[in-house]
């Protein structure tokens, strides 16, 4: 993340008081941000202003900078609340919040930081910003809710297109589609519509590569637990695919592990569940759909921004996007 | 609650949607604001308005109605929240929204539900509430903050002092002073720097009358559960007081009970607890102060609104703001 864009976070989140109590509870909400979050999606932000023509230094700059700090602060509340859900392990190479604070703290902690979010946004001053962040709220939760009630109602009855309509909601808006317009909106222009077909097809295909990434072995940058979503149960493109060819023991196997709560997995059959779906060609099928669908979004954001006030910036926004798919980390 | 609030509120969360899983989401979201809250806080904060000069049927009381739907979501995705921090078995006489749904997918819809909050803000547009709310929920969330904290750490080394400030933050700014604040902003008018000390005595007033009821035998219209509080190790100025004088026998077995899960505690050992502390005088002695800090709060509320624009109307609001001491449920 730009330097600026954590020094207006950390400037914004409170940072003493008299009571012990609750200067630990404010090094809670700086705890996140400060873990150094590679903050693709504030870059994909200030890009994309750049692109519509903000340029360095005016007041426009100064919001796109804000809303920089909205989408990564969005995401750190959204983290510790998700830890929370799928009781991860590991965010960003050290404990869980709830891990080092317990549930109720770092649930709580959440809620505030989500407050802090809206004061970024007032700071912004960006008219029409306002719905934009209720949209990426309203949309991610939805797509959220659908993965952890399959998660809950141990539904594996699903196809390929039920988990793209969960990722276009879960993955899509904060990562590319609110991103790319609140770019434009800092700049005082109208975003593009393209933006939303762009984004569900970019999205998918960032969320695609965060699942394969999540089982590969040698994703030693990546800032999880390696086959943790598998631990946690999650529907993904490769499991899914896998799961319809499967052979009827594998599959039995994979189910029965399913049943079970995450402490009460048996080690020694999920590193065989792991090693199927290693050996089973999904990985590449996953990755290839996220190319293709990485390749479509580029083609779609290329058109909506071929008469940008920016080229140079477009080509790096789009370096940037491109990203998405081929990243390692 | 008043109806048209109600209708507010219903009118604003999404209700219908393709998917069976988001229109069960969307149930999720419905089914705390129409539990049939009191509404006691929007109704203290329409009476401030009119109190300010608001009257009914203009836009000035239409934007009062949608800060009272602001009041009335903040309590209803706050208490989603704090059932899930304090693993709560009932809300408002049915199951906590996590024991019916699961702790993910509870937690996924107050944050929504936080969110559909904003959008009430937006459409009050009464400008400085926005500021209001960001206010109400920093202070809230870190009395909230302190409450579990003491219980996370098994502190039961705190002052009456303590325990006050704690609810000062914890229950007052959202219970009295943002909702007298808010009233007075939809009139147009800038609120009362009394509203302040003023909120802050009525608000410690109304969570020790919380506090004595969820003890009482016979509180038959509460809608939580009797002895909850005492089951959650809730720090509350009854037993904090009790605790400064009582037998050490007895404080040993309170001690030990509380340093148990809820699950752990011997149901016989809390309901010996529970005997000595109503047998105690510390319920008189809570009742007591609330009574004295309500009168405090009375007056000052009385004399800062010496000059209002609706006599009546304060008449009104004073009447309310007693019934936080002496209510039943």
């Amino acid at each position: 993340m730009r330097s600026e864009l954590l020094d207006l976070i950390l400037g914004l989140l409170p940072d003493t008081h008299p009571r012990p109590e609750l200067r630990a509870f404010y090094a809670m909400l700086r705890d996140y941000p400060q873990r150094g979050g590679k903050g693709l999606r504030s870059e994909l932000l200030l890009l994309s202003a750049q692109a519509h023509g903000a340029r360095q230094g005016t007041p426009q700059w100064q919001s796109a900078l804000w809303l920089g700090a909205v989408i990564e602060l969005f995401q750190n509340w959204v983290l510790i609340h998700d830890d929370i859900e799928d009781d991860s392990e590991e965010r960003r190479g050290k404990p869980a919040l709830h891990r080092l604070h317990g549930l109720p703290l770092a649930l709580n902690a959440g809620d505030a930081l989500h407050a802090y979010m809206w004061a970024a946004v007032e700071q912004a001053g960006v008219p029409g910003a306002y719905r934009e962040v209720l949209t990426m709220i309203h949309r991610t939760a939805e797509g959220q809710h659908l993965d952890l009630d399959w998660v809950a109602r141990r539904e594996w009855d699903l196809s390929e297109a039920d988990y793209l309509e969960m990722v276009q909601l879960k993955t899509a808006y904060y990562t590319v589609i609110i991103p790319l317009r609140l770019g434009a909106l800092a700049a005082g222009c109208l975003p593009s519509d393209a933006f939303t077909p762009a984004g569900e097809a970019l999205g998918s295909a960032f969320q695609i590569r965060d699942d394969v990434l999540n089982l590969l072995e040698d994703a030693g940058n990546y800032g999880k637990e390696i086959g943790g979503d598998l631990l946690e149960g999650k529907r993904t493109l490769i499991v899914l695919h896998w799961l319809n060819a499967a052979p009827a023991k594998q599959r039995a196997v994979f189910l029965e592990q399913m049943a079970l709560s995450r402490a009460d997995k048996d080690p020694a059959r999920m590193a065989e569940v792991l090693n199927w779906l290693r050996q089973s060609g999904s990985l590449d099928h996953a990755q290839d759909y996220a190319a293709q669908q990485g390749e479509r979004g580029l083609a779609l954001l290329r058109e909506a921004l071929s008469g940008a006030a920016d080229p140079a910036a477009v080509a790096n926004m789009l370096g940037l996007a491109r990203s998405y798919v081929t990243r390692e980390a």
